[in-house]
């Protein structure tokens, strides 16, 4: 593993976040009836702390070293695509936890959120189109990217978005509300719901860099590990922070008697299991032998430290 | 173009469809939570004219015929997954629209609508869900199918379903109830809203299948002909049949003041435009050239004459 002293998270974040930011507003169709264009952009731009994206571009960042120079073209191509893909994915579920019949918050990046702007039929439409926009990216029409490595990418993203991830766990989540869950049924739920699209965010960043199956394996153990370390903190965030510092509205979780980890283990023992899980992470990317794996030491760490 | 009079279109639906049924089955999953699983096959199985599968399978056998023996294996089995995953695409579509803040619809082929069977919020993440069962089944993990088939499917089904598609024109749909739209605007709606995907249908039969380009471009246009008249001859059944013979509520758009063909050039007319698209899809296949497109012109007749 890399020291990290020397590594400026910050100004590597704000690199691929304006690239990702250009990306985004380019994909975001401008075709679209303008009655979906509009709150899809809401939806998608200017807000959130890109993790899933930043997680992307470390894993490619760690792999990428090893590859062939004529490659890097369509390899950055492809991670920016998948990138991009999971922030629809992800904006598309937030747009429909958000609505009345889920959540019914009103309140997301300190925006109203999108069936308080645009209507709940709106919201529903938008979502919809998202989640479509994600495999119209990851499958240009001209594009230089093999298609073997365009439909592994479809081919991870479409799982851990459904059943098997975050929709998955999403309905776990809605059937366990006012139930007394053990720590592994939660830990069940949080992989599949918030966790899966974190590891594939890892893994998608790796595949388009081309590391070798072992990485890949390493890094699918640290997706895993900080999917669940990234769910601890937001619980432990749900009681200690205010709305103002989250950008939505706080102790929702404690005051609607979901499940957390708070809840199940008190407050210092989740604590505790974020570290526990940050050494879990860490060591699987030691394992991996990738050359370049400072940003996703460091993002782990900014993870666990609860600023994301 | 064959003569159709000795083709047996119900033996032929029936073969197809039993194992659409059978695909359909299968692909459900069944490690998804219970409170998941049960209302997809609730939306999924069991219902519809699976008009949609249909066309799949009749593009598919017009074009198989001068494909290798070796690569029917593979070629028919992505044709099953590209008929499941569009009704997949269709489920998902009719479980949103029928929500509250959409249709508000209460019956849906004779049966309770999802949101009236199992909650709003099951509703909303069962259409998420089956989405992404759509990619999920269109990209399996061991398969002949090549990797650019399978490609070409996804990209062909996530822009029929997206912004470009089924949802633009459930959007434009959105915007115009109680407006005033000519032909061209209500042709565009449902050309995108209905259109989009029954033409895709025909399109990823006919790229299983392995057509010719030029044969491909006429079952694009016979595709968005029998589209278009589709939504034409649903519209006039909206005026003339009773909700029994729908299995849904007839006259709902007359009574939500949507434009209909039928509103805007009268009964007749909107008879006489049904008969004259099914003219053009048939020139269409007949300029495909293709060599037995039996049950691609018994499908077009039977929509035109409101049997589906």
């Amino acid at each position: 593993m890399n020291l990290t002293q020397s590594f400026d998270l910050e100004s590597w974040s704000a690199l691929g976040l304006s690239e990702i930011e250009a990306a985004l507003n380019q994909w975001i169709p401008v075709d679209a009836p303008a009655n979906l264009s509009e709150p899809m952009k809401y939806a998608v731009l200017g807000g959130g702390k890109r993790l899933r994206s930043l997680l992307v571009l470390g894993a490619f960042d760690a792999g990428i070293h090893d590859q062939d120079l004529n490659e890097r073209g369509w390899r950055r191509e492809a991670a920016m695509r998948a990138a991009c893909a999971i922030e629809l994915i992800h904006a598309y579920s937030l747009v429909h936890d958000d609505m009345p019949c889920m959540d019914n918050d009103v309140l997301r990046r300190g925006k109203p959120t999108v069936h308080v702007q645009f209507g709940e039929a709106t919201a529903l439409l938008t979502g919809d189109t998202l989640q479509a926009l994600a495999f119209e990216v990851l499958t240009p029409e001209n594009t230089l990217i093999p298609a073997d490595l365009q439909l592994k990418l479809c081919s991870l993203i479409a799982r851990a978005a459904g059943h098997n991830g975050m929709a998955g766990g999403q309905a776990i989540d809605l059937a366990s509300v006012g139930k007394r869950l053990n720590e592994a049924e939660l830990s069940h739920m949080h992989n599949l719901k918030t966790g899966a699209l974190l590891e594939a965010s890892v893994i998608a960043g790796a595949l388009c860099a081309g590391v070798s199956e072992h990485a890949l394996e390493k890094l699918k153990i640290f997706g895993s590990a900080l999917g669940l370390a990234f769910q601890v903190v937001d619980d432990i965030l749900d009681v200690t922070a205010d709305s103002a510092v989250l950008g939505k509205t706080a102790g929702k979780d404690a005051n609607t008697d979901k499940p957390t980890y708070v809840s199940l283990m008190g407050l210092d023992a989740a604590k505790h299991k974020a570290d526990v899980l940050l050494v879990q992470a860490n060591q699987a990317l030691f394992d991996s032998n990738l050359s370049n794996s400072d940003a996703l030491v460091a993002i782990a760490l900014k993870i666990v430290n609860r600023r994301y």
